[in-house]
C-alpha cells in the first residue's frame, strides 16, 4: 500500500536538502546550486544518458558510485559541465569542497549539472556558494528542487511511505525535465531519497528496471540529453531488516519507487517546453512488450500528432502514422484509436480506418489540460504507457534563443 | 555534363501534363488534380514509403509497375487515400478512368495520392476531373505541379540534359513535401520524366540507389509519410540506344537522375512547413558511410537545433548532442563544427570542446537563408549530405488545425 504524504526528498529520515545562487547563472532571481544529503552513508545506485557526448559530472558520479555508497548529491543548473576542456576537473573539485565542509569522502557525493552544453565553466561561484549551501541545509526540500531547474515552469517533488519488514519506509523524488528530453534506457535529472534499508546491488536493479517502464517513456522533443541522469540514495533510517533478495519487500520498494519516478515523470512530460497539455499515450493489445512500448513512444513523440493536440484537432491519421513507422510488429487492420479525457471519450478509428465521431464532442475532449491516445493494437496481451506533451508556438520561442 | 534547362517534366520529348480543380478540395482556388503523359510507353520503376501504413494508391501502383511498364501519372491532392475502407476500389476505378480517355491500359497508369489521412473519399470528383484533365494536356508542365502541392509554398519543378550514347537527352521532376517529411529508403511525392532509352530494371537500380543519397536524406519533422512515393519514366524518344547494362551511359542518366533529385530535395526542406531557412549538414571524416548519413540525418532533425537556426543562435552544443545520440559510431574527442553562410563562416567546436567566437559574425552568419552546418568526424573519409528547415512558430500554426 503506497500513501502519498508531504516533504519531497526530506520525507524519508535522516535526509536534508538546500538551494542556493552561487552564480553559475548570472541572474540572481533563480537558485542554480541545490544539495541533497544524508546524515549517514547510504546504498546508492544511478542510471546514465546512453549519448555518447556526456557530461563531465556523469563520468565522475560513475566513478564514485563504483562501491555502491552515497551521501551527497549536489547539482547546479545554467551550465551543463559538458564539452568544457575542464569539466571533469570542475566536478571533482566540487565533489572535494562538498566533501571538506560536510566531512565525508569526497568519493561518496554524487554530482550532476544541467543547462547549457559547451559553455566554459570556473570553480569560482562553488568556492563561493558550497559553504553557504552547507549552512543551509534543512528540512524543507523546496529550495533545493528550485535550484535543479532550467526552463521548468515550476518544481517537481513527491513522496511516499510504504512498507518493508514491518517497518514503514518513506521515499520522496525530486526531478527536473523541459527541454531536450527523450531519454534512452536513462532519463533527465531525477533525484530520490528512501531510509529503506536495501543492498546496493538490488536497489541498482530496482532502478535500471523501473526506469523503462516510466522516465524512458517520456519524451519532449526527441533530443536525448548529454546529462541525464537518475540517482537514489537508501540510508537505512527506517530500521527494517536489509532487503538484500528479491521477495515482499524487494516488490514494496519498487512499487514505491515506480509511485515516485511515474509521478515525476508525468510532471515532466506535462510541463515541456511550452506545453499546455500533457499527452498520455496507454497502448493496448501488442505482441510484445517491446513493441507496446515502441509505438507508445512514436505516438508522443510525433511532431505532427503533438501539434494537432495544441490546436484540439482530432487529426486520427497522425496517430495511425506513428504506430506505422514506429517500427513495431503491428496488423494496422486491427488498430483502433480513441481519444479521452475529463470530458468525455471519443472513439476515432477501428480496425485501421475511420468511423464517425462528432467533430464537436472531439474539440471538446481534447481542449482538456490531460489527453489519453487510447491505442489498441488487437494482437496480444502487453501493454504500456509513454508521456509527453503538445508542440506550441512557445517551444519554438524558448528554444529560438535559449543561450542569451 | 549536366545543364539546367526549363520545362520541368514536359522538357523531355513526348511528355505532357495538365491540372485542374475536379472537387477533392473543396476550395476552388487551388487544383488538385494531376496529370503527366507519356506518348508512348515508357521503362518505368518507383520507390515507396517504408511506414506498415501505405496509401492504398501505393498497393495499386506497385501492381501496375510490376512489368517495368507505364505511361501516365495520375496524382490528386487534398485527400491522401489512406485508411480508407474503399482506397483500392478508388485508386484502380481512377486508373481505369484515366486508361479509357488516354486509350491506354489500366495497368500503364502510376496513381497517387497526398492530403488528409483517412478522410471518406468518393469516384465522385475524379469522373468529374478527368476528361477535363485530359482535354488540357500541353507543354507547360506548371498547372500539374501546382496540382500536387498541399502546404507547399510554391511548386518545385526542375529539367535538365545531358548526354547518353551520343544523344541529347532530358530529364525533368517534380516534387511535393512540406510536413510528415521523414523518408526512409523511400520519399515523399516526386514524379521524373525522361526521353532516354534505359531498361526498366537499370531505371529502378538507379532510382533505388539515389534516392539513398538524396531524398531520403530530407527530414521535416521527423515523420515518415504514408504516402512517400517517387516515380520516373524514361519513354527512349530521345533516340538513344537503350541502356541495358552499367557504364558511362549509366553513369550520365545516374548523374542528371541526382541533379534532379538533389535539386527537388533542397526545394522540399527549404519549403518545410512553417520553414524560413534551408539547413545543409555536410558530415565528412566518418569511418562509414552509413555513420555519415545517420550524424547528417540527425543533425538536421534535432527539434532543439532547428530552434536555435529560426534564432539565428549558435548553439553548437546541440550540434553535438545530435550527433552524440545518433547512433553512429564517432570519437566525439574529434568532431569539429563550423557554421557557414553566404555571409561567412564561424568555427565553433574544434575536438568535441568549443572554442571562442565572435556572437556576432555567428549571429550575422545564421541569418541567412541557407546554413551549412560542417560536421567534421576527423575519424575516415567517408562524407554525407543532408537537408532540412528550422522550427518555427509557423509550423505550430500549420499543423495545430491542418484538417479544417
Amino acid at each position: 500500500m503506497i500513501e502519498y504524504i508531504e516533504g519531497g526528498v526530506c520525507a524519508p529520515k535522516g535526509y536534508k536538502a538546500s538551494g542556493v545562487h552561487c552564480g553559475v547563472r548570472k541572474s540572481r532571481t533563480k537558485r542554480d546550486l541545490a544539495l541533497i544529503c544524508s546524515e549517514k552513508s547510504a546504498s546508492a545506485a544511478a542510471v546514465y544518458t546512453t549519448n555518447l557526448v556526456k557530461g563531465a559530472p556523469l563520468t565522475v558520479t560513475k566513478k564514485h558510485l563504483a562501491d555502491g555508497k552515497a551521501q551527497a548529491i549536489i547539482c547546479n543548473s545554467g551550465n551543463a559541465n559538458t564539452c568544457n576542456a575542464n569539466g571533469e576537473y570542475i566536478a571533482e573539485t566540487t565533489s572535494e569542497l562538498l566533501g571538506a565542509e560536510l566531512g565525508i569522502p569526497a568519493a561518496d557525493v554524487i554530482v550532476a549539472s544541467t543547462g547549457v552544453i559547451g559553455q566554459a565553466m570556473t570553480m569560482e561561484p562553488f568556492e563561493r556558494g558550497i559553504h553557504e549551501l552547507v549552512r543551509l541545509l534543512g528540512a524543507d526540500s523546496a529550495p533545493a528542487a528550485e535550484a535543479i531547474m532550467t526552463t521548468d515552469t515550476h518544481a517537481k517533488e513527491i513522496a511516499v511511505k510504504f512498507m518493508a519488514g514491518g517497518v514503514e519506509c518513506r521515499m520522496g523524488g525530486m526531478a527536473k525535465g523541459s527541454g531536450m528530453i527523450h531519454p534512452n534506457m536513462a532519463t533527465m535529472l531525477g533525484f530520490i531519497t528512501s531510509d529503506c534499508a536495501i543492498s546496493p546491488e538490488l536497489l541498482a536493479k530496482a532502478l535500471s528496471e523501473d526506469v523503462k517502464s516510466s522516465f524512458n517513456m517520456v519524451t519532449v522533443d526527441g533530443d536525448t540529453s548529454t546529462n541525464d541522469m537518475v540517482a537514489v540514495m537508501a540510508n537505512g533510517l527506517a530500521g527494517n531488516a536489509e532487503i538484500c533478495s528479491e521477495g515482499n519487500d524487494y516488490d514494496a520498494f519498487c512499487e514505491a519507487l515506480h509511485a515516485i519516478t511515474v509521478y515525476l515523470s508525468r510532471q515532466i512530460a506535462g510541463d515541456g517546453e511550452g506545453a499546455t497539455k500533457l499527452l498520455d499515450c496507454v497502448v493496448t493489445g501488442a505482441k510484445t512488450l517491446e513493441d507496446a512500448r515502441t509505438v507508445a513512444r512514436a505516438v508522443v513523440g510525433s511532431a505532427l500528432l503533438k501539434a494537432a493536440m495544441f490546436g484540439a484537432d482530432a487529426n486520427w491519421g497522425r496517430v495511425l502514422c506513428a504506430v506505422g513507422y514506429s517500427g513495431a510488429d503491428v496488423d494496422i487492420s486491427k488498430v483502433g484509436v480513441s481519444f479521452k479525457s475529463e470530458f468525455g471519450e471519443v472513439h476515432v478509428c477501428e480496425f485501421g480506418a475511420g468511423v464517425e465521431f462528432s467533430e464537436e464532442q472531439a474539440k471538446n475532449v481534447l481542449s482538456a489540460k490531460e489527453i489519453y491516445i487510447l491505442v489498441t493494437l488487437g494482437d496480444g496481451a502487453q501493454s504500456a504507457e509513454a508521456w509527453g506533451c503538445d508542440l506550441t508556438y512557445e517551444y519554438v520561442k524558448i528554444n529560438g534563443d535559449y543561450r542569451t
